[in-house]
């Protein structure tokens, strides 16, 4: 069995090949080369489809179904609601797809969606049905499966963790809310983070390493506390705090078999992954259950969301 | 077809004949009588099971299954493997009402979930398959409908989630956790905001009408506003923001069908119901979506957990 994952982002389009072991055989890629129009768009989503297919060697018959991941919102009948980032208002994405390659079983997603599957089925989760997937990036990003089905919600929009509120009040969020999990455990927030200490702490070795890096980076105080530095250490106690603070509140809620952390922080591994873990187990409501839920680094990277497109078909 | 929900509590053994149209045909009921050791505890509740069939007029061969509601943690095998206020440690549920009552299908789950199970097929939820409900008491108690089924997790511990921490490093609270909704948005820590908005403003008419009830409850406040107090419409503002606020972060990471509010507080009904509904519309993250989760009160009452425990065959 094969089937055909798409990750379509505001940078690139992929199309991958993936075999009944979860697997992927082949792989086809364009710039989405924005601003274009949703149908110059299809069409080359459709020829990175056949690329994939040619160079998997086989042909859109050995295809069961197609899947494709997508930033913003999804209805259930395949219509890009909004998507902001590609310009998107009620684009037709199956019918779209549907009519340029002839096949008719196609699902579509949203993108944080489909890798949160993808790392359910064939990645950190190990075939876990209860499973939530973190990305600590420019936001916080979530996906929730549940039974294996994804956590679409009545309209689509569900599985946004990353906006809810841990602070009443707290920083601005992007999303017009005030002190969302997002303004305090994105990357974007640990290097604003970052930037305060710095200006507090004006011999803070955190000047000299942004210096080096030519940037302030979410590396720039995890590389200071290494370097025994207080500003540093503060910042990263302060920012995992943060983290897991949501990542706890996830636990108490859903208590999933896995939570799986994901995003560029997690190169630092189990320097961030050793002291969440500590702070979910001294405060999740589950003291005396002898089953725990599981925090895990994310395994698939960048394929996570192309994986879990192209196994829509078992998760809808 | 009929079921028998049980609904143990720590005042009252209730069991229910519930008929196929989820309607309850007979209740009996005796005190719970703690302490008591679990055997003696057992035998009662097979007790008002035998007394609710007989006065329903049917026999145990009528009789499809028995679900049981019970506060604490309750593992898949049926065993209740910690609650606090029954001095339960390891107490094999399923087995002693098995022994007991000569029935071998039988679910016991946490009465909190039962509840919600309860209002989301026969209640608020009108047969809702994804539903969230909210009970506002001593604690904030939330049990989650997906699919149809509990989600319960991997420890039969999940829907915890009046143990969200809602502003980090705030009020404490009994699990142990700062800041959690639970600290916010119960009838107790209402009234533990009257109180503190009572001893800031001693010219406000909380004193009298506290004076008048005999004691400050989670009607003072709504009352004081209704008579104009500025004091008293402060906290009943700031209370609704903390509820609301939990509300929106439930509705941005599951936006089920519907959110079921209930307890005590709410007898206020759209006092406390429409500002809580303007809130979560201006801050929850599915601005674009078409539909869009209600928030409605609960329907069942103190029916709602017996019920639950009565379908808990379908959910299970």
């Amino acid at each position: 069995m094969f089937t055909i994952g798409i990750d379509l982002g505001g940078t690139n389009i992929v199309a991958a090949v993936v075999n009944g072991s979860y697997k992927i055989v082949s792989k086809a890629k364009r710039p989405t080369a924005m601003p274009r129009t949703a149908d110059e768009i299809f069409d080359d989503i459709a020829q990175v489809c056949r690329e994939a297919v040619d160079s998997a060697g086989i042909t859109f018959e050995d295809v069961e179904w197609i899947g494709m991941g997508t930033p913003g919102t999804v209805n259930t009948e395949g219509v890009i609601e909004y998507a902001n980032n590609l310009g998107f208002d009620h684009i037709y994405a199956k019918t779209m797809l549907s009519e340029r390659l002839g096949i008719d079983n196609i699902f579509v997603e949203n993108d944080a969606n489909c890798a949160a599957l993808g790392e359910a089925y064939a990645g950190s989760g190990h075939g876990s049905k209860d499973f939530v997937a973190v990305t600590l990036g420019t936001g916080v990003g979530t996906g929730i499966i549940q039974g294996g089905k994804i956590v679409a919600g009545v309209n689509n929009a569900g599985g946004e963790c990353g906006h809810m509120v841990i602070v009443v009040d707290g920083e601005p969020c992007t999303c017009g809310r005030k002190g969302c999990w997002e303004a305090y455990a994105s990357a974007t927030a640990l290097i604003n983070q970052t930037k305060a200490a710095m200006e507090e702490n004006p011999e803070s070795i955190m000047h000299q390493l942004a210096e080096e890096e030519g940037k302030v980076s979410g590396r720039t105080a995890f590389d200071a506390m290494r370097r025994n530095d207080s500003a540093g250490i503060k910042v990263v106690d302060q920012y995992i705090k943060y983290v897991a603070c949501g990542i706890t509140n996830l636990v108490n809620a859903l208590q999933p078999e896995i939570i799986c952390i994901g995003g560029g922080i997690c190169n630092e591994g189990e320097t961030l992954l050793r002291p969440i873990r500590r702070y979910v187990e001294s405060e999740r409501y589950s003291v005396y259950s002898k089953v725990q839920t599981l925090v895990v680094k994310a395994d698939l990277g960048n394929d996570a969301g192309i994986i879990g497109a192209a196994l829509l078909g078992l998760a809808k």
